[in-house]
């Protein structure tokens, strides 16, 4: 497993792979590990001449670091999808599709340590971007990547929650029946209303259905031009979810 | 340790203790739980004549039947504070106040089975509050709640966040510094900008320092009237966060 | 006309009307007009021992203390549909319905001195409000109200632009393309989105459509205590405008 | 006077100058005006090989095509503090600064046809823009634009509202008292809270202090894809308002 760390240089940070032999650090170039492996957790050190040190990482970090391919769930709507799917620690959890692996690595770390995130993804060049950045996660055995679609003819699978980022997760809704717990949740992420429309359509005798969406705005921190930031995402997805309590 | 469940008559859901000898279920009156004992979790039964069943609950439901007291944290903000956190199973977060408990139930869930919540709450009511709350829960026992002001004075407690709602947090930031560990959030609830002002002053040594706000719209489910809800809060608190990259 | 007057008493403002031989004043009850007629404007007097004062009115007086009747379109609204018919003096305006003819004094204001404003209002009960509204406004002579359905049978009316406040605006567009000039704007107000579906359909034949949804949001002003008001309208309608290139 | 006119191309407009020999069009090139001079108002013709047709223009036109210089109000500000200053035809409204002058020409059509517009602009840069854009409207002439500052030492002007787009503009509110009429607005645009807090301090003799700040969400019409827009401006500026009651 690979040895993830936090570089610190001048109050910035880079999550940098200690196993490689030469690591890349943005507007620094390229730098051997040696030097680094020898230095102490939270011990500062000279580096580029700047102060610089080790610290442990966090899911922040990997978020921020991730491997770019499919459009990314953005943090906002990744909080308020854990939050409210009430995963906790040695649940289990079906996501699909899988996408660039963010939610996936923050489902992987609500379930830790002994829980089990299975993520299906159909397109095999997401499941490599996704590879790569569970691979910089300590999570990445917590989760059971299938490179195949979700369907409804998929093997039902016993679980807490689902969580589907799909243009038709209507589809599945069938599926969610036979594997959710009673009292468990499904939650989709769509972008449009009309997705919203047909789902809802297929929601018909599950409960607590909440259809909500998440703006999530923020602030200049300056303190002589306090001021909410000019540029704000005005629509990512509605969240759509549901709670089964009839089979 | 009470027993609490989930009773679902018609798709409507009701926390109840099945530790008591008569419960109270909201519109139907008081209820003997003897008859409710004797029945299977997920088996359909007759209550009321209507359908009826025992289920799990979960943070959801504690959550929408918390006793209130002082204000409580809304989800949209719980689900912020707890992603931009970073707790995860097994860590240590510093509360304080209590307020009436719900992010502290939320806490214990994160960090559970075997991570710790030590909560500050001066406010003897609150804590009574607080206790009834968690008692409701299967967190308690993760929780450690002192009837005590968190201040500079404070012995300090080494964790992996801390999370202030707090009418003057800067007070705290020394305290802060020589209890959280390298690398961990110091993450502050407050409701007006004049706070966030006195609090940017106080954050000076930090990093990473954000400030944000989460508008959660919710929207109504009929599928011939799909529209955002007509009531929205439109504001609770701003959120403040700063990470810990130097002592 | 009656003759109304915007009485301060204290720094708080009441409009009232001084035809009356006697008024009610919120608050304090009612008031011989005898003393207030021999006032001269904004020049200080006594009434109720508190310093006060008569000033002359404007739109958000007439705004602040209109008849309720049916839902009023809010402010934030008024303003962009105001905005972006592209009104001006001169213009004639349809307007259908009329509700409690929030709109149709605004419309009143923005065509002054010597445009028009057709408003159309099928429910005699609103009819009266709108009267009621009407006669406490500069604006009545330029409004022309028509207690009658405005649909495709409705004789063609040459215009600048028109406003619909209905629930199936859709059946309003070929009158609509009759009766708009060249280069004018159709804007429809409706709370769902199924009927902005509906709608959109209808507009094929239209350019610059356009989609939109004002969040007005209102702060505390109090010096020790800036912060967002809590209570927000979290949605009244979304607004669809449409303009006419080709008949 | 420039002879402007909407020219429509496909569905397309432009806002052209028929006064010139040449005329720029986007996406097509220079053209002669010799040809569009010939056409008749509403009656279609060719032009590229496309169904085009010349349309009178509206303030929408002549916002979408303002040469640019200093940051613009946006439409939806420009909406707010043209309703909430109740100006209507007429009427008399001081302006500082002018900036680029997009609400200065929505002041011009809002007091036309024999209100002012007295706009100051220290700025020589932006007085010339300001200059070019209002050149390109037919309320030019309801326009006075001072190459000045507006400040304390300015001969006061009674005038029905005021609005500041100014830096600092808690300076300007003695002036404002001497200026305003009894019972009339100032407005003042404002992009930071600090801005604000100043601001209020110095408004304390002021009624019916209003902070507001607008958020207009736009949303995607195509019927099978009905979704808000990513992009939304998450801020512009605050507007703070009171209405001068007392002398």
């Amino acid at each position: 497993m690979a040895e993830w760390c936090l570089l610190i240089i001048d109050n910035k940070s880079y999550l940098i792979n200690l196993d490689l032999k030469i690591v890349e650090i943005k507007g620094f170039g390229n730098f051997p590990t040696n030097f680094l492996k020898e230095q102490e957790i939270g011990v500062e050190f000279e580096l580029f001449d700047k102060k610089s040190k080790l610290l442990p990482y966090n899911l922040t970090d990997i978020q921020a670091n991730l491997w770019r391919g499919p459009q990314i769930i953005s943090p906002k709507d990744i909080a308020w999808l854990v939050y409210s799917s009430n995963l906790k620690s040695g649940d289990i959890v079906v996501e699909a599709g899988g996408g660039s692996g963010a939610l996936t690595t923050a489902l992987g770390q609500t379930i830790f340590p002994d829980g089990k995130v299975i993520t299906f993804e159909k397109n095999s060049k997401h499941v490599e971007i996704i590879k790569k950045n569970l691979n910089m996660s300590p999570y990445s055995e917590l989760i059971e990547l299938r490179s195949e679609e979700l369907n409804d003819d998929t093997k039902p699978i016993v679980c807490n929650s689902i969580i589907l980022d799909l243009p038709e997760p209507q589809k599945i809704i069938n599926w969610a029946v036979k594997s959710l717990e009673l009292g468990g949740k499904i939650l989709c992420y769509v972008p449009t209303i009309n997705q919203v429309e047909k789902l809802l359509v297929s929601l018909d005798k599950w409960s607590q259905i909440e259809i909500s969406e998440s703006i999530h705005r923020t602030w200049q921190s300056r303190l002589s031009a306090i001021r909410p930031d000019t540029n704000l995402i005005g629509h990512t997805g509605f969240i759509v979810s549901a709670r089964l309590l009839n089979k």
